[in-house]
């Protein structure tokens, strides 16, 4: 998986098959936040499984991330001496990991 | 706020006014993950772009475990020990909040 | 495990065996952080493998907060209503769990 | 802040002038927790106020934490492919990034 080879104008772009994949894992929490919904339209509905299932969703988003992240360390970052957008590159990650 | 004085069967209920709040929140949550999806139909798509918004999805959930989790205390929680069943709630809670 | 009968002004105290429990673990983070002390002295040191240690600290450290936690939950927090403080006592803990 | 320029046997090391804000960070630390430490001993001790110290410890060590990051960041991955070792480089730094 070398660094983008940019044929068209350079962009720093989403590696095709990883977007693929975000957008499918993306489709299927989508589905569980549905199914939450749906856990709300019970009243009887007890807290600790509603937290269950917000900390579920957090995991499935956790790992769209962690692979666009992974994407951009083996696409972006580790290429950004050769571009000389280091200092760039490397505030805009730290802000993003900084997140949790 | 105080603890739940159950009138029809003891069922520990997510309380009627967070589980609406938790609804709302969760449909502003569910639409941001389309935002995400339409996002990813871009194909100059840029990586960081797709994290800040996975981010925020992060935390808005958080809100909504956060809220559930505070009534889960005020209501359930403190009042375990008249219920005689803190063990169980404690366990529960704890794993629960391992989670991150 | 029951809820402290506080024989002594009612102080919500620490439970002594959690005491001595957190205070051995204490001493074994003390040690790791002088472990990594002693890698900073040497000039030659990688980068990751700092970074491991840190991430090994924190993770004893997650040990004695949650220790400390689960006595809370258990001796004080089930209990609340019975001193009728509830309202303080989950707002305290809430914004102790907000931290991460 | 430029890439490594290995003189002396292209080692990646840590920055010199980073080695010593981390040692002071952590001497700090170190502290921190001696303070926590002594607030054991007294038998009084009330379970938030540890609870608020370990999490200040946490913070202390998250910067140290990041610090060592952004100069790994900065000398080490931004550079991996003029060494041709961003596969391995990579997998440690998310490896590392997984933890929290």
């Amino acid at each position: 998986m070398g660094p983008e080879q940019g044929c068209c104008g350079g962009g720093l772009r989403l590696d095709p098959a990883v977007r693929e994949d975000a957008r499918r894992r993306l489709l299927s929490v989508r589905g569980h936040v549905e199914g939450i919904l749906r856990m709300l339209e019970d009243e009887s509905v007890y807290c600790p499984d509603v937290l269950k299932q917000v900390k579920a969703v957090h995991g499935a988003l956790d790992k769209v991330g962690a692979m666009v992240l992974r994407s951009h360390l083996l696409r972006h970052v580790v290429t950004a001496v050769e571009r000389g957008d280091e200092d760039r590159i490397v505030s805009e990650l730290l802000e993003l990991l900084k997140y949790r």
